[in-house]
């Protein structure tokens, strides 16, 4: 019996990794669960699969749950209940499925508990990829990827030596607006940006894949995860989102994962992992039925975010840092319709362009520019 | 060093095996090779590979070459010269590069010896799988697969456990006469048969494509290869040939090999497994650059072959022999002017059809049927 702790399970990849649990009853039990705001589903949960440890966002309903759920359960609250949920259960492996950077601190916690992480915060790899890297080489701790790019390179790897790699291939849908042309870009609508083509998720992900900000900060934790400078990670649109990625080796062979779309599978494999579990309801893949598979160059000048994360993740230091810092707050504003679509990208390019670059820094340091990139970008 | 053993130097597969050496003088020499009749070019791979054991098909060919190379060389001639090159050199591997069922013997001599065998002659899995299986299981010989599509299939598995596999999805480019409808094969002439649109290879496997009998003999040599049954064998038509072949596990994760149609690749895979050595010179995969990949259901209808193949393989015991021994004899009455390219399939048709099936054959009785089947066919 494999014990998960899950950041994030209200969440879309949060709720699909209650779905793999609730699959597997004799292989996975749930000892923890941390969550903001959506008091009414995370009730639901923590009825349904008693976890012994719950964090949520605010002190008010972490009291409130407490009296209703009484010893049972223990709830904590805020950053530190995170970080508490991420190390003090006995937990086998976490599942760090929150959004943002508000992950680095509990992820690191679980790392320095010894504890694998799952990870499907791509944002914790791109604000400090080095120190969390660092921290689980240094614990001998595993990082498995649960992201669908990362989760098909890891499959596609399986074993291969480093050295045999020549280059990452991440396939990028293209997002919300891959149709339009940049001009037509202007008056889209907030509305218009979350829908996208092939999956289901969350507000932030979304918009971040019409932007293309989500491949951008996909390279930059391939860069971390699969020790990969960015000369060797390469991004191509592939609209059906049917290849995940895929592995090209030093002797022109290329690896290649491909499914139907579901976050269930790469969530599985990470909880799995080296074994394969099972999943006959699940969708097969028939290529005949979809008929062709397209794929096309990314264009840097129509995808300014692409650039702007390929040259932050090159340079190095804090500019990741500030990269994601800017993108998730001018996410933000443009789904409070504060700023508009292309704006997030001047928000981007600005805040990059403002700040002045610190070679390898500290956690402490990582955090003030954090804080001090939003406060700036949040007030302009 | 690892000494290498060629059944078939002067085929398309024997020659590329010879590019693969060649390109890494560090790391394979060439100790034992076989050959036909093209002694031309047998002499000057001789005079290049200098390997101390050779096997021409006529007597006189050996004579004549023994007395131009004299001592250092020894040669053989016939069939029994390909058993003594596969089984008496200090080879380090056999590689089965001949076309046709003439591969079983020298296969399972190597087999004997304790020789792994880099196995790119399907006919010989195809007439008598279930000796060859059960000697190298017996022997704890590996049998390592150089058909693109069996090379794709063992390098996503690449120690995946068989449980998990769902099942093979072997790609067919549909040969030569893929855009044409049944009722326009009634005339096509030998050399259209023979242009086939993606890969370079041998006259008889050319033919096979069109007939699509080839990928039916690789769905009998991928059920012996990987253990899995027909039910779970799949083919789907993909023209571009780039997705040389995948495999569906049973959590819907597929993995599939890709790459630019070189045999080259699978080739070398099958001698550096379970490493991979650089290929700086190979064409890389540019999916962008091909734009589209197509795939599409198979006619059995259309591809009578096909049908052919699994009937057989289903049905076991001397079926696949038949199937296998009316088809070589087939192909080259057409490439003879001797039959119509549809009439390949009546032929092949007929010897299922007129023979009674045994079970469980043994070598003589497999030797037996292919021989009696052979002479029906010619004489019809």
């Amino acid at each position: 019996m494999k014990k998960i702790s899950l950041l994030g399970s209200t969440g879309s990849i949060g709720t699909q990794t209650l779905d793999v649990i609730r699959d597997h009853p004799q292989a996975f039990s749930l000892v923890a669960l941390s969550c903001g705001v959506n008091i009414e589903l995370a009730r639901n949960q923590i009825k349904e699969f008693k976890p012994k440890l719950v964090s949520v966002a605010k002190e008010e309903d972490a009291k409130n749950l407490q009296r209703e759920f009484g010893k049972e359960v223990e709830f904590y609250y805020g950053d530190a209940g995170l970080v508490e949920v991420a190390k003090s259960s006995d937990a086998d492996v976490v599942v760090t499925a929150i959004t943002g950077s508000v992950g680095l601190l509990p992820t690191l916690a679980a790392i320095d508990a010894g504890k694998p992480v799952a990870i499907a915060n791509k944002e914790t790899l791109v604000t400090a990829g080095h120190l969390v890297m660092e921290a689980a080489q240094k614990k001998g701790v595993s990082l498995i990827p649960v992201d669908s790019e990362h989760s098909a390179i890891f499959q596609a790897l399986n074993g291969e030596p480093h050295k045999a790699i020549d280059r990452l291939i991440l396939t990028a849908s293209g997002g919300s607006f891959r149709d339009k042309a940049r001009h037509e870009l202007q008056d889209v609508t907030v509305e218009q940006a979350l829908s996208h083509p092939n999956w289901s998720m969350g507000a932030k992900i979304t918009i971040d894949s019409a932007t293309m900000m989500n491949k951008g900060l996909e390279v930059i934790e391939a860069n971390w995860l699969f020790n990969t400078d960015y000369d060797h990670i390469d991004v191509v649109i592939h609209k059906e989102s049917i290849i995940h990625s895929m592995v090209e080796f030093h002797d022109r062979s290329v690896i290649a994962q491909l499914g139907t779309p579901d976050m269930r599978v790469p969530i599985q494999y990470a909880l799995t992992y080296p074994d394969r579990f099972a999943r006959p309801e699940g969708e097969r893949l028939n290529l005949a039925e979809l008929g062709k598979l397209h794929f096309k160059d990314l264009d840097f000048e129509r995808y300014r975010c692409m650039k702007f994360a390929y040259e932050a993740g090159k340079s190095g230091g804090t500019m990741p840092t500030v990269l994601n810092a800017a993108n998730e707050v001018a996410v933000a504003k443009f789904l409070k319709g504060e700023i508009t679509f292309l704006q997030i990208e001047d928000v981007i390019e600005q805040a990059l362009h403002t700040h002045t670059r610190q070679a390898n820094p500290s956690l402490e340091e990582i955090l003030a520019v954090d804080q001090a990139v939003r406060a700036r970008v949040m007030n302009n």
